[in-house]
């Protein structure tokens, strides 16, 4: 008979967002008349910007012509929108990266997970703890890891917190890694990282001849001129890390799909044999080989980000984000609880009170609030005894739902 | 230094269109004033059906309500997308396929190299020759393969023969095999199989508890009613197959990415310790966390292929390039040459004239008619001496190639 990955039974439970929406679903059945307010997976909920709209309408009716029609496109993407990207994203920023460095993909979700496919099964892997469930699932999937002990760790994965003890500032491995996974602002912590934080990783990274899988995804919500966007701000950053960025949470393309991943030409990692192999050339095999680039249409989307309305657009949905966030980062601390994140990220992390689980403080929120967070505990053994709260929502919405959880006994 | 996957290293030169791409790039670099006409990459020309685009239009409207935007959706696709199918291409033709059996993709490219992550590394392999390269290639850079030989066929896969002498029957595995990919309408060959052929396949792999792989991405090509259109036309395929299909080739998806994979639940593979586990449930999870599903204006799209307007466009396209294909059989066989498929597939399996090697007739065809074919050794060492020509073009190109091909010298 036909033999299954084996790695897939190590995994624990469900992936944490179907199990989140298992208790959800359970609940509704429960109480059909409940109105819900969602703060729990990080999805956006206001319109495309207008920019995006148009842009995408122009190329659906493009695509009714011969002229216009566009079939497969080259599957690292289009080069205007790798030159958009290069110009508005790197270099205007002062960062060293071109546009064929650039590859256009349909989600970093997918990107930091198929990054694994080009790497070797035998490195020495480092993760946050909390950490965004992807990379290690992932990681379990490709065997990589041992079992998971009774707090969820995997055997095999340096795990490095990154909690209110530390600051959020993860320390470096203790003993030397060669993949490196490191997502700031945060999720789910919702912190930041300082550039002199960057500049120690990439110090690391290149001492150790080690991989910096950046997670980039929320930069837009950076509010201080002085943080980093991106990890190329940083000296040193292209001789050791990989970047993953989004069109998801900036501007509100979880359901139209566009992200892109940036892998500097010079970037090299070793063969069995001790050969040196560049990276580039192994991911931009592997997207051609196994992935067919993303929609015209969408990508056209996705470019129109970079217009001056756009940006404009883009800026407006990430400050009211971001007011959301300031509401439940005040509304909480009000409540005497004890908040962090939530200034230059979209996620606002909680110590849950009286010592509460993260599932019972879930559980409670879900039952007396109807309001849904996500457990701490869902990314990871030091995420125990946090809720991550989303500032995705309408306001009316994240006002609703602080006055609800202010109504829940805390005690 | 961080390791690398290094069975990359083993694949042979570039990607096949990648390296058609290369030389025609080279040729219209010496000669700008060329008009080429690309028989080459089966790549749709004409425009996207005008139901697919009011469908799209609309739904990019929406996007800019707050009651009408879509985040995320199920990674598994939407519910009345999975319905429409599952009814239509399904339960019309008395196939017992339900909604929640059929995962939304972006392309069938992915899903053929992505079922892989979910199977094992021991499974031995049988692919037919000729072969669509990405069978191949992807496993090969899983590692489930030795290197090459001469004739660039990678040890440790069984290549099972498709030609003009087995009359485009494969034989059945020599030595068992575990997995077998097959695609009907074939790519390259554009031959079909009868239900009788589908069924010695079925039939095989029950008894040896094998699983199929089939690509069913041109079953909207066949013409004639007899001929099945999927693999679960045929009694016990639900025990051993997982099919794969695609908007790309019927409705000119090429551009816009939609797909899907029927994952019957029943289906089952062991694991190491020797457990059945469902197939669907593993390729549940693998969505799940590496994959987050299609845009929802591109799954909307795909829906309106099923609307009565949409399956009428689909149609007059789809007859449009069979006439191409007719057009391409008839002309070329006035020229004395053996050409086999293009009846039920967009595709024309044309044997090179005198004995000359299929890069040779694609350079030829390059150089003296301007006319890009696809060689037929790209897609394995028994398509030597063959060549591919795509019906998909419009038909002053289609007739304005044959025209040109006429003039060349094939002797």
């Amino acid at each position: 008979m036909v033999r299954v990955n084996s790695h897939y039974q190590m995994l624990r439970a469900g992936y944490l967002f179907p199990e989140i929406q298992r208790r959800i679903k359970a609940f509704t059945a429960k109480h059909p008349e409940a109105d819900l307010i969602r703060l729990g997976i990080g999805d956006v909920t206001e319109p495309l910007p207008a920019a995006c709209r148009d842009a995408m309408a122009t190329a659906v009716e493009a695509m009714g012509t011969r002229a216009g029609f566009h079939g497969y496109g080259p599957e690292q993407g289009y080069h205007w929108l790798r030159q958009a990207i290069a110009q508005h994203d790197y270099r205007q920023r002062g960062c060293d990266v071109e546009a064929d460095e650039i590859f256009i993909s349909d989600g970093s979700k997918c990107d930091t997970s198929n990054i694994l496919d080009i790497l070797g099964d035998d490195n020495r892997i480092a993760v946050t703890d909390p950490v965004y469930p992807v990379y290690v699932d992932s990681n379990v999937m490709a065997g990589h890891t041992g079992p998971a002990d009774d707090q969820g760790r995997y055997g095999g994965l340096q795990y490095l917190p990154l909690t209110a003890d530390n600051d959020f500032c993860a320390p470096l491995p203790a003993t030397p890694a060669d993949l490196i996974y490191l997502c700031f602002p945060n999720n789910p912590t919702g912190t930041v990282a300082t550039r002199a934080e960057l500049q120690r990783w990439v110090d690391y990274a290149r001492s150790h001849e080690a991989l910096i899988l950046f997670d980039a995804a929320y930069e837009a919500f950076i509010r201080d001129p002085e943080l980093p966007h991106s990890i190329f701000e940083v000296e040193g950053a292209r001789d050791c890390a990989v970047e993953f960025r989004s069109f998801s949470k900036n501007a509100g393309f979880t359901g139209t799909r566009c992200a892109f991943t940036v892998v500097p030409k010079a970037l090299t990692g070793r063969t069995s044999n001790g050969d040196a192999v560049s990276l580039w050339q192994l991911w931009s095999r592997r997207q051609s080989t196994r992935f067919n680039g993303v929609g015209y249409v969408v990508q056209r989307g996705a470019e129109a980000v970079y217009s001056s309305a756009g940006q404009a657009q883009v800026t407006r949905l990430v400050t009211f984000y971001m007011e959301n966030a300031a509401i439940i980062r005040q509304q909480l601390r009000s409540l005497g609880l004890a908040v962090y994140g939530g200034q230059h990220a979209p996620y606002v992390w909680v110590r849950t009170p009286e010592s509460r689980s993260s599932w019972q403080f879930f559980d409670q929120l879900l039952q007396e609030a109807h309001v849904v967070g996500t457990p701490g505990a869902g990314f990871g053994a030091a995420g125990e005894g946090y809720l991550r709260l989303s500032a995705f929502n309408g306001r009316a919405q994240v006002e609703a739902a602080m006055a609800r959880i202010a109504r829940c006994n805390l005690r």
